[in-house]
Parts: structure tokens; sequence; C-alpha cells
């Protein structure tokens, strides 16, 4: 199988989700990471790219995208890694030098930036995908497909969680990850951004439902926070179903507890993300089952026999095998792309603007 | 220790909250139930006084109220075990006879009814309980005890739920207990009332805080149901906590799922009702602690060591152990009382005021 | 349905286990408790008596056999619950006056006292029925029947355990349950008789097996200890399946930890007392099924619906109205018998040899 | 940080255990596959080769330990991931040359190999891994080091047990996983080998105890089997541990369920290899805790924060980092090596003795 060259944008020291990127693009050995404009202080990017044994290092992206779209062996795909105020910048850039993004969510920081980069994705052969990474847990995927196939007969209620601790109190100003993701102008959003678009797009995956509307109840409960660190939204859904959504970074004892739960006239499914290789489905009226990845439905998005447990670095490479398939034509139909970003774009803009006016109803 | 008698209203064949109330009575032998109008129809009332062994059946409840009270062996408290629409009659009466009152909950069918009983129950030296039995559970009330210490600090956010999946379909029309609770007209409301209340009372006996605002979104998911089956509700608390509840009897794998959980700036606590014999507690920062039932923090409220099950009868059997205690005037402080009642009814109504006015915030 | 007289012999003020019988014989209303020789001590015996509302007292246990029987309103039957080498004698004197014995377990502190009490039980027209409680939780019930019924195969592998870590160092001299347990003269033995005796007891009635052979390793850890309080056992059942059987008072976290596992050529089941209200049962290929308390298969043994949580009282009250059908003719098949009690004393005694002799095989 | 060459033995098409070192090796960047005899069959070899992209097949491995030992750029280290009787010969070849192993487990088939093999590892240079991977797993690496610490007191009773279920019915004769590991000549042992050396390493390694004794019941419960498919067996550990271990292959319902709990005179813990990123830890009288991956005391063998969970492959993958440090003198102490492989033939060895003279004890 051709092995794809990849560059990074972003995800020098002391960046998270760009290591992650990493361990994710290199787990199935479907690309070579080979270029990177890691840091915008080319000391740093260059420090970082010989720590991580890439070969070319840029300070800049512009130049990069420039000079690996010339290159006979340029990078195939750029991985965005950046905070969400810098991503549609370079993903213009690299899609408007026909090289494929695959970016972190969500989407961007406003809705400006974000209608700017809809148009090059859209202006582009290069494909844009977006990582949701959540969407390629194996127990998900089975259950979008068994919602297709009715399994849960017409939907009806949705309990969507995403719920972490570590905004509990003020940050310190040396907490880099805190830093960027409570100043509104680089993140554009708190928790709802940062975590609440993740369980958005989930429940939309999963469910296969539009949004018809949503109200939000936002709130900053550390003094002095610009951004929300706790929502509370309600929505409905197109064909009826309605649904729960709550994100917060302040609630004691939680880490990363994403959860979904959806019920429909016919069965309902419950899954937890700090325990993902298991899933429950209960036919109504008939014992509840426990589903467990491995198997006959999911298969085909694992590595491992059941009981090996798979968990959060096998989902986000998931993402990246179907990028490469994707590019190479070869598959990668589930995952998310341009639209699931304006999605969660409306989605943030949404919940903002409902919680400025005591939480009315914002239609889609 | 002095034994008292108790009568019961309602509660004849083929009534099931009416057997729950008779094992909590039973249980921890504080009560002899000696006399009963089990029925309206005169011959079962008999049957079923006959077949449970209670010396005195009536046919009315208010000859009962006027017979008892006339009685040097009279009963000393009855309970109230008629569907919604059929509890403020009987209690007024009984109240008005100076006998204690043990209600089963919501208070009542309508705001009307809820004013006169509020009216009587003021009136009146008997005490007036209402059994929100979840409250009776060891762990909740050593849940209320670390906040009311402050060992959660200021409160922040509130999740809690009560889901069910007995009524997924359209009842059949001879399922007495589907029948009265989807009429309006006996149960002034669906699974708000009957489901919703205890979840909010449960929020608000174990935080401590009163209701600022709150607002709904209700919905019949059955074709023809004419109350709500699932309800999501969001709650602005006194202090600045803020909520989610939701309330559902069409959620396909749920038996009796009431949760809840409470985060606060030092800590955050979770428990959930079927396997309620342990709650999580975690201090920001420091690993999850498993509380067991059984021991110091809630001993008091318990009867057998640690790692024996109590269970759903033991926690009622614990609200008519606190009736005895405050008949007696040797204790029952944490018993729910007409002003627990008079919030639930407020509860119903806010969320049906709201839901009707697309989702607005009510205030309290 | 006609309520049955109850006399205690033991279960004065400070014992555990006479409180719990109380509460058993009290939930389903079907004994009345009007007799007692609560303690050997006359005085502390009529306190006790005063305090419990019991209206007869008795400061000896021959005595009160014989006042009980002459009496046109005596006793039914009797609850033996005092120290184990106190079960034989009452247990006796009651047989013989014909009044029927619900007894604790394990059946004596000797074998020789195990001998004339079965002479007893099978010269008497009065029934014995020994209280091995755990097997009236309706999990295990619905599991022993589903075993009966093939539903797992041919049995292959069990795995049962009861660990508890109360006696993880040594007791104060003043608690009182620690006291008589750790006595060899008045217990017998250690953790393999106080709960190993209800792991092999339930099993075995469980699985519907006779046991061919087993063998111990028997270790006392805490210095000075006289008894054993770590068991490991293995068992080889009749039919061919093997068994391990853990039993422990000194493994630190758990409280009251009875679990048991059966695999055999076509299913699997996997159960857990401390939370009883659901057992997990898997169809070899198929996924794992949740089989909750509440519905077909466990009702008839049951007191209220699904997630409505029954716990330990409830499994021993289960005992207790199966006496009342029994010693009324109207049921109580499942009854633990003395022919329970006989195998449970084989028990003891062939760990017991098993240990002595470096862990030989000691056959049935 | 430099990068490794790494070639591979075996795993060529169909095999489970060779892509699961690659995945290992790849995720963490620290190893290039650049080398392999994946299948004894050269046209089958070549083909594998060319599928992973690996650039020089052979068709024999004392061929290739003979090249590559005499290249410049030769591999650093071979993966063996053979059936287990073809473990000893190649990895003695490449020993011999000077070339790091890592081998998988058990070491060998027989006894005699396994001297062979020890005596090579001896008499080289290079380093000989064995990759009992749940070493891996960062809790169990807190674990040990708790109980080196002393946090769990004096060790008492410790619990292993590794339970599957793949194994239930008379394998296919086209299942390549299940035809070595059933036949004696090629495995050397049942679940004994393949999954009851993991559980007997597992529990050595987290207490750092020697084994005292041991004594075995094995049994082979399908028809015709030649090798043990459950086996329960008794430890006794140097200090006065005692401990139970089952491995069974035929336990319906589960699928790779290891799970380890360790009790000490201070402090108990417990953990589940399928859930693996928890682990429950409770001083003697105080609430148990849940201690999480991704935080002090475990965060040094992990990737990402708490709550994003990793599984079998990220434990598999310390492995081979460690690897990686012990071959450039960086790190890996705590890696399985030869003793720990000869531990484990001592055990299979141990258990069938023991079981062929009915269950003795065996001395180490």
């Amino acid at each position: 199988m051709k092995k794809l060259k990849l560059g990074m944008v972003g995800g020098g020291q002391g960046a998270f989700i760009g290591g992650v990127h990493r361990y994710a693009a290199r787990l199935d050995g479907r690309f070579d990471l080979v270029a990177g404009a890691l840091s915008s202080d080319p000391e740093r990017a260059a420090t970082s790219a010989a720590e991580l044994g890439i070969e070319r290092s840029y300070s800049d992206f512009n130049e990069m995208a420039a000079a690996e779209s010339a290159r006979d062996d340029g990078i195939d795909a750029v991985a965005i890694v950046t905070p969400n105020h810098m991503h549609a910048a370079p993903a213009i850039a690299f899609l408007q030098a026909g090289i494929h993004v695959i970016c972190d969510k969500p989407l961007t920081a406003t809705a400006e930036q974000a209608e700017e980069l809809a148009q090059a994705a859209q202006a582009s052969d290069a494909h844009f995908i977006l990582t949701h990474n959540y969407t390629g847990y194996p127990l998900m995927r089975q259950a979008r497909q068994m919602i297709a196939d009715g399994e849960l007969g017409q939907l009806r209620v949705i309990q969507a969680e995403y719920a972490q601790d570590w905004l509990t109190e003020a940050s310190d100003a040396d907490n880099k990850q805190a830093a960027w993701r409570t100043d509104p102008k680089l993140s554009g959003a708190g928790a709802i951004g940062d975590i609440g678009t993740h369980a958005f797009n989930l429940l939309s995956f999963v469910t296969g439902l539009g949004t018809q509307s949503l109200m939000a109840d936002l709130h900053a409960f550390v003094d002095g926070r610009q951004v929300d660190d706790n929502a509370h939204i309600m929505l409905r859904m197109e064909g009826g179903a309605r649904a729960m959504l709550w994100a917060s970074q302040v609630a004691v004892g939680n880490e990363n507890s994403l959860k979904l739960r959806i019920y429909g006239d016919r069965g309902g499914i419950e899954w937890e993300q700090e325990n993902p290789n298991r899933m429950t489905f209960t036919r109504f009226g008939q014992p509840k089952q426990i589903i467990t990845r491995g198997h006959d439905g999911n298969a085909a998005w694992t590595r491992i026999p059941g009981g090996h447990p798979e968990g959060y670095l096998e989902a986000f490479a998931t993402i990246y095998s179907d990028a490469a398939d994707r590019i190479l034509g070869t598959g990668g139909e589930l995952l998310p792309d341009i639209n699931a970003g304006l999605d969660g774009m409306w989605f943030i803009r949404a919940c903002q603007q409902s919680a400025q006016q005591n939480s009315v109803w914002i239609d889609r």
C-alpha cells in the first residue's frame, strides 16, 4: 500500500494535540511525517522538527505550502494542529496549493474565518478533513449503522454530555493549553467550542439527524473567565427527536467524560468514551445487551480482537487511516468534512446567540 | 418503643404503591396497620382489608376519619395512596380530624387542590408528610450533609435525571398503573409529575438550594398520549448553580434510573438509584472515592452493615420510621412536608407554562 | 392468609443476626414474633424482649419449648440465632417439642452436634430450615432454574468467592461479633464456616451439583488468630465440573463481596451480591445480556418492579416467606434444609482435614 | 532520538501476534521495521514483506541473522513472533549474531529449548526481552511501585485470573490461531502456557514476590483436546502470601479477562485488563479510591491525559519503547527478561507435574 507523505502546522514543544495527531498518523503506518511548520518561532520550529526526526522544517506555513507543492516528493497532506484562530489561514494556503488538509476542530475561531475556509475548500480539488476523532470509535460507527438500519426505530430522545474538570480553577498563566482555550480571541468560545462541538458532532454523526433548533444556557463559573466553562443546551432535531447536551469543564471528578445515549421507539443505546470498548443496546422489552468492540458490526474499524482494549489513539488513527483511504480513493466515506465543520460553527454561534437572549430557540 | 396505629386510604387489589407503603410501614416495626378505606367500592374494600388482615374496613374516607378520631384506639396516622386527584380530599379530612397524614406524591393533581390542602395542613396540629421516598436513601442524606458542611464548596452544576421505559408504547387499556397516570384529569401531568417531581425534590433536598427559575421542553412521543412522556428542563438555582433535569418514560433500556450528580468548586458527587449502596465523591485534584452505605456519615439511616445491600423498600421504610419519630416527637427532621409538596406543584405548573410558551424561563 | 407465631432463641442486645431475622420475618407480614429466649441472662432476656415488644420472655430455651408447645396459642416456629455452638441444643429441644425450627448457619460448631441435630430433625414431624439466605436472591433462583433447564449446557467451571475485610486486624476484645467467630470452640471454624459455607451452599444450590471431592489451603494471617481467616479451595463436582472457592475476611476493600460465576459449554452467568439486582448471561457467541430482577424468570421471588432495588433483607425475607409456605403446606420447595446443613458441615471438616494434610483431596 | 532498525521472524499473513508487535513497534516511533523472515515459505515471506513495505525479506532466520549482522545498516533488534516451538532457534541465532532479541511468550515449548536459549542469552552481549506485554500497563507499573513502597503493607492474598472463551468448542481445522495453540508439540501447553503464564508473570511482576510452591488442577473440557483449556492453580509465595490463579479458555462470556487483585495488611488493589485505565485502591478502613491512568504515579508510562483511554497496543508499545531504551542504555529497567521466561517455563512444568500427581505441591 502506498505510504503517504504528511506535513504538520503547529504541534511544537508543549503542544498537546500535535502529539496526538502524530501518534494517530503513525499507528497504522499509512503516513510518513516529513515536513513541518511546527512553530511560528523559526528556532523553536527547527528544534521541534529535529527532535521529531522531521526532515524539512519551515518557519512559515505559506512558505511551506509553496515549497511542498513545488517538490516532486512534496507532502500529500498536512495536519493543522494550531489553536482555533490559526486554523483558517494555513488550511486555505494548503488547499490552494492542492495539498489535502487534515484539520483539528473546531473549524475556526470566527464565522468569518469559517466562511473563507469553506470557500477555499469548495474551490480546491484537495480534500478537507476535520478531526472529530470520536467518530473514529468503532462502537460509535456501529451505533450509526444500527440506527440507519432502523434497529432503534424512530428516534425520540438523545442525551449527550461531555464533562471535564480541568478548568475548575482559574488557570495558571503558564498553562499553555488553558491559556488559549480561555482567551475568546484565540478560541472563539469556551467549553462549547472545545468539547461541546465534539458532543454535537458525535450525536449528529451517530443519529444521522440534522438540527432544527437549539437553545442554550451558558455560564462561566470561574471569576474573570471570559468564555463559557459550562453549557446547558437543548436541541430539537429533524424528524422530531429532542436532545439535551451538557458540556462542562468544571465538573469535578470528570476527566474526559463524553457520553452518548440515544433512544428510539424500538430500542436504545448507551456509550461512554472512557470505557469505549463496550456499548449497551436494548430492544424494548428485552434484556440489555453489552455489545463489545472487535466483532461483527464494528470489526472493520478495529485492529485487535475483542477484550484487547483499543482507546483514544486508535480511534484517532482510524480518522487518519480513513484520510489515507480518501486521498487514495479507496474509502473514507465516514470522515467529517467541511460541512461538519460548518455545523460546529453554527452550533457555537447559535449557543452564544441563544444565551445572549436569555435562552431563546435559535433555528438552523 | 410505642407502636403506632396506621390507617390507609387507597391501596386495594391491583394497586402498586399501596403495597409499597405497607412494606415500608412494616419493615421497622413502628406501625400496625389496623384500619383502611382501601377502595371506594365497599365490597372490594372489605375483601382487600380481609386479605391484608386489617381489622376495620371503611368504604368512605370521611366516615373513616370521623370514626377513627372518635375511638380511643383510633389510628395515629393515615397513609394516602390513591391516584393524584384523590390525595387532597382524604388528606384534608384526616388533618381536620387531627390524624397525621402520610401522603404519596405529587401533592395533588391541580393547583387548587394543593392550595386547599396546604391550608388544611397549616390549620391542623397534625403532621403532613409527603413520601418523597428517595430522600430516605442513606447516601442521599449523607450527600446533603456533606454539601451543608461545605465539602463540595460553592455549588455550580447539577445534573438530575429520572428515566424509565415502561410507557414506550401506548398502554393497554387494562394497565391500571398506566391508565390514571396518562389521564391528565387524574394525574395532572405525565412524566414531570410522576417522576420529575421526585428528581426535582431530590436535587432540592440534597443541595439545600431553592429554585430561582426554570424552563422546559415537554413532549408526548406516543401517539394520542395526552400528557408529557419526556421532559427536558433547565433550572437556575439560588446562589447561582445551574441544573439540567431529564425525566422520561420512553427511554428504552431504563427501568427506574434516577441519577443525581452535583458539582461544586471543591468537589463532586455522583449517585444512581439502581445501585444505591454506593456514591462517588471527588475532591478536586484527588482520586475519586467510593463511599458506601453502612458507615460513618450515613449509618444513622441504615439497618445492616456495609456490603449487605439495602434498597428501595428500606429507603421508603426510613420515611416511615422518620414519620413515627416525628409523630412521637423524637426526630424526623429530614422529612418532606407540605412545602416540599407545594414546591413540586410549582415545578409541574412551571414546566407546563414554560412549555406552552416555547420554553421561556418561569420564575419561582 | 394465616399469620404464624414466631419465637426466637438468641438475638438479644448487641447481636447482629437476630435483628436481621426479625426484619426478615416482619417484611412480608407472615409472622408475629411473640416469644423469645433472647439471652441466657434472664434480666437481659427480659429487657430485650420488652424493647422489642415480645410478649413472652423466657430465660431458658428448654423451658420455652415446653411452655410454648403446651399453649394453645403457642409459637408455630422458632428462629435460632445464637452463636454456632449453641445451635444444636435449642434446635433439638424445639424439634422434639414439635415446633418448626428456622436456624442460622452453619448447622453447628462440631460434627457431633450436627449428627445429633440431624437425628432429631429426622425423628421430628416439624420442619428444619437453615437460613442460607443468599439462596433467597431472585437472580440466584433464576440462575438455578436456567441451569436446570439446560441454558448453560453441561457445566464446566465454577468460580465462587466470598471476600470481606473486617477481620484484617486483630479484633478488639469487646467486638462481640468478632469474638465468638474467632474462637474455635464457639465457631468451629473461621472464614470457611462463617462465609465459606455460604459460598459453598450457594454454588451447590445454583448448579444443582453434588461435590465429589475438595482440597484446601487454609491460613490465619493475623497473629494469634486460632481459626482460618483466608481459605483457598478447589472442588471437583459430580458430572465433571471443576470449581474454585475463595473465602477471606482479610481482603482489604471488600465489604461483603460474595460472587458466583458459572460456565457451561453453552453459556455463562455472573452475579455479585453487592449489586444483586442484575446478573449477566452469555450464550456462547452472542452478546452478554444483563438480566435484571423483577421480570419473567425471577418475579415470583420479588416484591417490587425492576429498577426499584431489593437487597439483603428482601432475600432473607424470602427465606422466611418460604418457611411460612412450607409450614402451611403451600410451598417452600427451594428452602435449604438439614441436608444443606450437613453438606456445610462436611465442607468445613473436609477443608480442615485437607489443610492439615498439606492440601490433599478429600472425597465426599 | 536515534531510531532503531527492527527485524521480524514470523508474523506473515494470517498471523495475529506479529501484527500486534508491528503496531507496538510503530506507535512511539522508536523503530523502523526494515527486515523480516516472515514465513518459512519463501514466496509467502516475500509477499508478506512487500505488503508491509519491509525492505529486506529472508526465507530463513539463520541467513537473516548472518546477513543482518554483517551489514553496516543491519537491524539492531529482532522480534520473534513465531509459535512457541519456534522461539528458541531463531532467538539463539540472533543472540549469537549480537542482535538484540524481543521474543513473544512463553519462552519456548519445552524445557530443553528454554535451557538452550537461556545459555545463549547469558553468553551474548545482546539483550533478551520477553514481551509479557501486560506489564506495560501503566496502572500495573504503578501498583508494583505502590507495593514496593509498602502502601499495601505485608502482602497476604493474591487473586489472579485470565479467562477467555474462544476455545469453548472444538476448533475448526482452519483456525490457525487455535491449531498450533492446541497442539502440544507446537505449544507445549494449553491455557497455562498461552495465558496462564501472563497471569503468573503479572502477579510476580506487580508483587515482586518469588514463588515458593504451587499446585494445579488442569483439565481439557473439549472432547479430544490434547492440552489443558482450564487450569485451577494455588500458589504459596515467598514471604507467606497465598495466591489463587485461574486460567481458562472455555469460560463463556469472557473475551480477554485478565484480572489481578492483591491484598496486604494495610491495603488492597484491584485491576481489570478490559478496562485498564482505572484501578481501585483501598487503605484499610477508608473509602475505596479509583486511581486513573494519566496522573502522578503512572504518567511516566502514558502518552495522553487521563480520560483519554489507552489500551492494549499502548501497553505493548511501552514494552517496545522500553526495549529501545534498554538497547540505547537509557532505561528499560522494568522489562521482562530471560529470567521471567524461565519462571514461566517453571510455572508451566510445575502445573503439569502437579496435575499429573493429583495436585501435589511442587516446590520452586
